[in-house]
C-alpha cells in the first residue's frame, strides 16, 4: 500500500493540474447554451478513463446530456463498487460577487475556488485518482471497480434513472460510492448514512374572481389570504407533530443505533443557535435538534403571496393567494403517497367559499444504509486511518433521490463519502474544496479500495 | 322653486362646460410635480365662488395644498350647511387603459369621461352650482351655507384636521353635506348613513438572521411563514368571530331602525355571488351579506408574503415572513385601540423561538348619522322628488375619516348624498360620471336646501 500512496504524494500537482483543467469547463446543466461545455466535460472523463487501461469505456448519449462509464472488473469473487458523481456544475451567478472567476480555478489559503470545485468535480476526482494510483504504480486493483458520470444532477437527473432501469447488468454492483456530502466539520470526517426525501406541493387558493375593494365587500366575501393561513395552521399541532391523515404510518422509529450514533455527534447548540441568530430551536416534540433536522419528516413553508406587498397601505381583498410547501421525507415514507395524503388533506381543510388547488412539484425518496453494512465499516475505517480520527455516522437532512434509486434499482446501498464542508458555498458565489481534502480524499478513496476485501 | 329648476335646465350647457374646465386641470395630490395644477383647481372653485358674491370667499393657505372657502350667511335662525369636497384626484395610471385622455372631459354614452368626473370634481360641483341657480334666479337663498374644498382629499388630508381644529368658529354648522358616495344602483337613490372606521397593520415575522437550506434545518428551527400562518388563524374563529381581546367592546349592536333598512335594500346575493364569481358568501355567522359588509366590523389580511414566489420549487426555509392586515370598524370603535389590542394580541401569540414586529399605518374613526336626524329626512325628500323614487338608507363598508372628524370637532352629523354609482370606476382607468346625474345632482341640491328649513 505504500506503493500507491507514495504514488498519491508523488502527483500531487500533477492531480491539482488535471482537477483545475476540468474545472475550467464551465458544464452549466441549467442553460442549453453550455451543451458544448457539458460535451466537453463528458469527454475529459472519457480521455482520463482511457488512459488507465480499464477493460471498458464507454460514453452513452441520452436525451440529454451524456453519460460516462468505464469499469475494470478483474475478479467475479471480489466485491463491486460502483462510483457515482457528476460532471455538471451550477450556474455561477450572481457574478459580481465573485472573488476570483469561477471557472479560472484560485488557490487561497489552501482552499481551490472555482464552480464545481467540492460540487461535485473535486470530490469524484479523487475515487478516479484513486484507481489510477494502484494501477499506475503497478498494484493490483484489490477490488471490481465501475463508473458512472451523469451531466444532469443539478437538473433533476432525468435522463439517469431511466438509464440504470436500461443498465441493469452493466451497473450490477455491491455498494455505489458517493463523495458529493460534507464531513461533519473541518477535520472531523463523517459518513453520512441517511438521506431525506422530499415531497414538493404547492396550493392556490381563489375566491373572488378579482382583487376587491377590503372596506366594501370585507366581511361578506371569504378572504383567500385569511383561508391559506388557516388551512397552514392546521397542518401541524403544537407540539411540531404534522397532522395530515396517514403522514406517519411508513415512518421507520430511529433505533437505538441511530439515536447513539446521535448522541456521539460533537453538536454545539449554543454554536448553532448563536449562528443562525435564533433565541430557541424549536420543533417535533421528544426529538434532538439534530433528530428533528434529519432523522425527523418534516414540513415547512417555503413561500407565499398574497394581495398587496409594496410600501405603505393598500385595502384590496386579495383574489388569490398562493403557497409553496414542502415535506422532507424519511424511510420509509413514499413522496408519490405523501404528496396524495397533503391533497386530501389540504382540500378536506378548504371552506367552500373560495376553491383551491394543489399540485405537485418533483419529490424524491428518502434512504438509508444500515449501520452494520461492511462497505460502511470499511470506508469507516478508511477515514480512520488517513484523517487518524475515527469518523461520526451521521443522517442528513437534505435529499439526494438517485441514493434511493440505486437501492431501489440495483439494491445496492451507497456509501457517502463527503470530503466536502457545509461551509464551501456549493450552489453560492465563491464555491471552494480544500486542497487538502482533495489530497486526503484520494488517500481515503485508496484506503476504501484496499480494506474493502477484508471487510466483505 | 320653479325658478331656480328652470334656472338649472336653461344652463345646463353652461354647468358641463364649466366642469369640464375643471376636469382639464390635472390636480392630482400624490404627487409634487403637479403642484402648480392643484393651485389651479383651488383658484377655479375661488373664482366660480367670487362670481356668486357670497359674504366671504377665501383661499387658506395651509402646510400642503390650499383649502378653499367660501360663506353665505344670511339669517342665524336658519340651518348652516357646511358642502365638503375635495378638488384634487388620484393619478391616472395605468395610462394606456384609457380610452380617452383622462384630463380631457368625453361624453359617451351618457357618461363624462374624465379622472376626477365622479371622485370628486363633478359630485361636488352639483352644490355649487345649486346655489347660483338660487342667488342668479333672483330667489333668496334658503339657509346659510358654507364651503370647504380640501386638495389632499387622496392622499390621506394630512392638513385638513389641524384647519378645521384651528377654524371652528368660521367652520360652525348644523350639518355637513358630501356628495363622494354612490347611489345604490343606477336611478335608486341611496344616503349613506353609517361609514366604517379603519386600522391598518403590518406584521413581520423573523425566524432565522437569513434564508436556510430546507433540507438541513427544516424541522430543528422554527418556520416564520408557517408562525406568521398560525397566527392569521388565531385572529378569527370558525364563525368569523375576530378573537383580539376587547376588539367588540366598543361595537354598537345594529338598531331594529338599522336591520329594517337594510332589510328594504334591493339586494340580490345570487348575482352579488355571480358578479364575485363565488361559490357562496361567508363571514361573520348571524349577520347578513350587507350587515357584514357594512355594519359589522372585519378582519383582512391584504397582503402576505415570504421566501420563493417563482416558477417550480425551492427549497428554502425562509429568514422572514410579513402580512399586511387591517380592520374595518364600526361606530364607537376607536382606531387607537383597536390597533393596540391587535398588537397586544399578536405578540402573545407569537412562539418564541421567532420575534414579531407590529406597526401601525394610517387609521381612521367609523361614523354614523341618526336616521332620525331632520337633515337625513329632508335628503330623501329632496330625491324622492328628483328621482322619482324614494331613496334606501345604506351604510358603507367602506371609510371617509373625515366625517368622524367633523362629528368630533364641530359636533355636526353628515349627510352623504351620493349621486355616483359604484362602477364609476373612481381610482381607475376610465372613470366616469353619468351626465344625468350631475344635472339630478344639481337638482336634488336645490330641493334640499328649499326642504331643509321645513324640517328643521
Amino acid at each position: 500500500m505504500s506503493t500507491v500512496s507514495n504514488y498519491i504524494d508523488a502527483n500531487k500537482e500533477q492531480f491539482k493540474e488535471e482537477l483545475f483543467e476540468l474545472l475550467r469547463i464551465p458544464s452549466i446543466s441549467t442553460s442549453s447554451e453550455h451543451k458544448g461545455d457539458i460535451k466537453e466535460a463528458a469527454q475529459f472523463w472519457i480521455n482520463k478513463l482511457k488512459e488507465l487501461d480499464l477493460d471498458r469505456v464507454e460514453l452513452f448519449e441520452t436525451e440529454g446530456n451524456p453519460i460516462v462509464y468505464g469499469e475494470l472488473v478483474t475478479d467475479e469473487s471480489k466485491p463491486t463498487v460502483l462510483v457515482y458523481g457528476h460532471y455538471d456544475v451550477q450556474p455561477p451567478d450572481p457574478l459580481d460577487l465573485w472573488e476570483t472567476e469561477p471557472f479560472e480555478p484560485t488557490v487561497r489559503d489552501g482552499d481551490i475556488y472555482a464552480r464545481g470545485a467540492s460540487d461535485d468535480k473535486g470530490q469524484s476526482y479523487t475515487h478516479l485518482k484513486a484507481v489510477e494510483s494502484y494501477l499506475k504504480s503497478g498494484e493490483d486493483f484489490p477490488v471490481n471497480i465501475k463508473f458512472i458520470l451523469e451531466g444532469e444532477e443539478e437538473i433533476g437527473s432525468p435522463n439517469l434513472v431511466p438509464f440504470i432501469n436500461e443498465h441493469k447488468e452493466l451497473l450490477d454492483c455491491d455498494m455505489v460510492l458517493i463523495s458529493d456530502t460534507a464531513m461533519f466539520a473541518e477535520d472531523t470526517p463523517s459518513i453520512t448514512y441517511g438521506l431525506r426525501g422530499l415531497a414538493y406541493m404547492e396550493v392556490e387558493v381563489v375566491g373572488p374572481n378579482r382583487d376587491l375593494h377590503s372596506g366594501v365587500y370585507g366581511g361578506a366575501v371569504e378572504n383567500p389570504a385569511n383561508a391559506l393561513a388557516e388551512i397552514i395552521a392546521k397542518l401541524k399541532d403544537e407540539d411540531g407533530v404534522i397532522q395530515i391523515p396517514g403522514f406517519y404510518e411508513d415512518v421507520k422509529p430511529l433505533s437505538k443505533e441511530d439515536r447513539e450514533a446521535y448522541e456521539k455527534l460533537p453538536f454545539d447548540e449554543e454554536k448553532y443557535k448563536k449562528d443562525l441568530g435564533l433565541q430557541t430551536v424549536s420543533g417535533e416534540k421528544g426529538y434532538s435538534t439534530l433528530e428533528r433536522a434529519s432523522a425527523r419528516p418534516t414540513l415547512d413553508v417555503n413561500g407565499l403571496w398574497s394581495g398587496y406587498q409594496g410600501e405603505g397601505a393598500k385595502t384590496v381583498l386579495p383574489s388569490k393567494a398562493n403557497a409553496k410547501i414542502s415535506m422532507r421525507l424519511v424511510p420509509d415514507q413514499d413522496p408519490k403517497t405523501i404528496a396524495r395524503q397533503f391533497k386530501e388533506y389540504v382540500e378536506s381543510l378548504a371552506p367552500e367559499s373560495v376553491s383551491v388547488t394543489v399540485t405537485e412539484h418533483h419529490g424524491g425518496h428518502p434512504a438509508i444504509t444500515d449501520l452494520s453494512f461492511y462497505g460502511l465499516q470499511a470506508a469507516a475505517q478508511a477515514f480512520e486511518n488517513v484523517y487518524d480520527k475515527e469518523p461520526f455516522f451521521a443522517r442528513e437532512g437534505g435529499s439526494i433521490p438517485i441514493v434511493a434509486d440505486f437501492q431501489k434499482i440495483l439494491g445496492a446501498q451507497s456509501i457517502l463519502m463527503g470530503f466536502g464542508l457545509n461551509s464551501d458555498a456549493i450552489h453560492s458565489p465563491n464555491e471552494k474544496f480544500a486542497l487538502k481534502d482533495f489530497y486526503r480524499g484520494i488517500h481515503t478513496s485508496a484506503k476504501f479500495f484496499e480494506l474493502l476485501p477484508d471487510y466483505s
